[in-house]
């Protein structure tokens, strides 16, 4: 912890911000400048709050300085944590890509899915069971049903299988049918599901709340590795904004970022980055070129009929196209795609 | 909806979209002007996917018309909602206040807390059970003790009392102790637990996600009210900007927008809208004079001890002179608090 | 400035890091703690960038120290300062009211509008002559003419006259008609304007710019006392935010933030910071009663018919009970208006 | 222009829209349905503000339909525009790279940045003469003196001249030593200086603002085209958001945006984009892969005792690898580079 005292502070104050912090079990170095005087402090644990310091007469700054995220930090494992999913390396030099359906509506439509997402050469299928919506009048997911049938297809065609869970108490149930647990951006911090997902021996696919920081989206990762769940991938899908043309606007710039901060896999989601159908290609290109371990692409045999974002959805043939140009920027990256 | 062509649009697209209006269900009414054609559609459900007409050729825009939200909306109940906690009026002409501390540490502190708060003049007492914290290593609450510990309190001091629900599978216990459930700003689309409190017969404090729309917050409530629960008091508590010297930036012209909008009472959390303790009382002051119902404002009888939000909590004296000033401004706007 | 390294940095790395520092002329205090090493750092001018330290091998963060602003900041003048425009003190225990057109139209509406806004008890005269408008096709203004009219109305009914300054060139021009020069949002960081109002005799209305912190409004009326204009008016008026229901979300806390902060009066603009006529009088009350010295509120004889912010003007009647409100809250925290 | 009733809007509500709309020249269509009325109006020019409908008794909304920009507009010349800058083409198949230091400080350091930039492969030099900063107290500018060894220097290499335009009373001294003019973000709503460079016969790069839409960036750019200068290049560089690890958000999906509503060539400033040298070059790749026209990034000979922001330039070594990596993303996506 450091204390930034304002200037022409008083000798009392100082020594009173001094005493509160060795009170609380602090060694603190004193530096004193023409202007200034800097305290940097050193304790075992930190936990004093420093907004309480921070309103102490004559104090202008107060700041924790532990990272508060230790197994998240790319510290933790520099060389970068890769997993195996159904046989497919997630966070290697292969990019990774998911796509499917925002939500399963029938068989006939899973199973199509399916086929075209494996035909392009994607590796893993997506489909929701359970709809998050706005509204509570809208289309809320086929449930168990669902999985059942996302399960089934992913199967047929070799894919692994991702569904969204969206409490604890859904998933023992889920770990039946899915591979990866996908959790929604509005549960990023939804802590009692984090808690128990990490005990679960599945991955799960963490996303960035549209208002998370990059450092409470590593947090929020922290809670599922330090319950003992260690196969955690990242996914940066976009922050709101002032903007409003697109739906959010993609932080393209936090893969980078991620990348250096941690040594979890970061996948990057264009579909609801962006919410518009004419926009993903570019953003999946975007994603790949700036270090993006993979994407996760919502793809529909039938858009324009989806129950759920079709706006959002590829056309198969746009899915596929959307496979051959991510592949030459992996190749440009020096990855495969 | 309605639909607007872009300048140019060729005939065939126009038809095209009026075509795939007419398969969907809807009326459409065409103008066409100098440069530009706009379609209007009526229906009687408006199920379609706007953003599916959007990307159609030549069209610059699609929007829905019906307002998402009914049970939520001004019209029904213009005049107005309120219900009555243990005796005390919501939404009514007196700014109900509610205080207490964030977290409940103790029986000697939440006791000493209930008498300052209500010696101070306020209705209710606030205090955290189970502590949603960004980090898994920070203190996490006294459970199901700590509701013991608040209710008693309240009762002692004749206070209602109001703490946070996590997640649904808490409703049962917690009804045995609370006369209010708050939820908080993380869980606002926590859609799961909206359902389950829909259908509780206690009140609900809604409070607004830190990116959340005043329209998302309305159709939050509509979860609520569509399960069965009138009873809802929404509540601004800060939203996310890029401004950093305050923790949040508090919108308080939600306050009157949310009264024209919605029937439903609407409350200020100057605590959290700020995050610094010397701006909580300006803030209650703004609250009220915009139009708010209520108060909802940590307190602590030692908060440079607290275990956490020490920062934002007002001490005791500051507690009744913020309920002095309060009760000023209230007199000015036709209220009493 | 100081420097914390990373968790587990080499001690090479910290050595290079003080080595840097003493050649850029610092003084290094350096306190090591169980994980963590923090370099207090003082020097006489701390020119170096922080950023350029914070690039550098085992290096978590690097902050300059010194506050950026001296002139502005509230140490300067510790009582607060006030002075006067043609009689009327700004700064002081009354809260100054300006009202006006967004711009001046004609003869007949600058002295419809003088003659209300004086009846209603303001002190000052607003009206735009230069419009800088977002689109090249909209009206620009009445240029000097408007600026003729808006001082000869001014002067009849006994008000001070302000009007924006849109670029360094106007101000000899400008400086025979007003009184207090505007600097809109857009123009917070037109160093050169401001560098050249620095040396008018004139006071200067800065209004924060939409995507700015409190910080940059305080450097940039930095630009304008480091000149030797001292008589500057800050103003809050809204930023931008994701919140599209109101055209900015007015940042109240700005307010009191200001008030601590700097010595400078603050004023509030509801007009532009909430963009919509039935949100103003509300917001007017939330800014007086949150501690602002004055308002500045657009106001129209025939708002339906402006020809531009029509929409945030409010009627004559509508200024008239704005004022009578605002007298109340003005009075419930101890001063007049 | 549209309006949408409230639900269970009055008949005479609705009549007096139609009247006042009929009153301002508009021809009106009504649509009713079950819940909604609409009303499309088309009239010839569009002046009336649609708030003042929308503040009618009954009407929920009102809307403009026609673009606020035309020349600006991808209509007004599908196929893309491109031009020359001394005979490099900028908008065509060709991504061409301008690098230099933010500040021009001495001619060796121009000379060198010169040398270094050409023999990367990229095509112009930038470097500012006049350095608007926040703060009064830091480093300025060279001037003139800076622009003539900026003129100099890219004579030597072959390079075309970049730099920064604070105000319009610089324009016609610079036109004698750049070749292309450069309007910060902070200056992207000066107006003047817009009408002026307008008249100029010298292209000009228009820097997105730190909070500017999308479309208020080509109603900016509408400028420059009215006033008769066609030769306009956008450029991406941040926006602000919560974000606070880089300094800006980079809105890399605002190429594809811009790229689908405007004919205008779009580049992108990862530098000031990111603020941090370490995500540069990730993010130039993102950018090109995106579909961007060009770069503009800061280098500097000794990035460490730069006078400004040596934080986010590039080593020498950096950009050349930078020039390299970009190569290869372009053939990716069918450019050069």
């Amino acid at each position: 912890m450091f204390v930034i005292m304002e200037e022409g502070a008083a000798e009392a104050q100082i020594e009173a911000v001094i005493g509160r912090l060795i009170t609380a079990g602090f060694n603190v170095h004193r530096s004193t400048g023409a202007v200034h005087t800097v305290l940097g402090c050193v304790g075992p644990k930190e936990e004093l709050d420093p907004g309480v310091i921070e309103l102490m007469a004559g104090v202008r700054e107060c700041r924790r300085v532990i990272t508060p995220y230790k197994l998240a930090g790319r510290n933790f494992n520099p060389g970068g944590t890769t997993f195996s999913v159904r046989g497919v390396e997630i966070g290697g030099s292969h990019v990774v890509s998911i796509g499917g359906p925002c939500s399963v509506e029938s068989e006939a439509q899973i199973e199509l899915a399916a086929s075209q997402v494996a035909q392009a050469g994607a590796k893993g299928l997506r489909g929701g069971a359970f709809k998050p919506r706005s509204s509570p009048y809208s289309f809320q997911g086929l449930g168990e049903d669902g999985l059942r049938l996302l399960r089934a297809a992913a199967d047929r065609h070799g894919l692994f299988a991702v569904s969204e869970v969206m409490d604890q108490t859904q998933i023992p149930m889920m770990e039946r049918y899915v591979d990866v647990f996908q959790v929604g951006a509005r549960n990023m911090q939804n802590f009692n599901l984090l808690k128990e997902l990490g005990k679960s021996r599945l991955p799960v696919l963490l996303k960035r709340g549209i208002a998370a920081t990059v450092e409470e989206l590593l947090l929020s990762a922290e809670y599922l590795l330090s319950g003992g769940n260690y196969n955690v991938i990242l996914c940066e899908r976009g922050i709101r904004t002032f903007e409003t043309y697109t739906r959010n606007t993609m932080d393209i710039s936090a893969i980078p970022v991620i990348k250096k901060l941690s040594h979890l896999p970061i996948m990057a989601d264009p579909s609801h980055g962006t919410g518009r159908r004419d926009n993903v290609i570019p953003m999946a290109r975007a994603a790949v070129a700036a270090g993006a371990d993979g994407l996760l692409v919502e793809m529909h045999p039938d858009p324009d009929n989806a129950v759920s974002d079709g706006a959002q959805s590829l056309l198969p043939g746009q899915f596929t196209d959307m496979m051959r140009q991510v592949r030459l920027i992996a190749a440009a990256v020096g990855r495969t795609a």
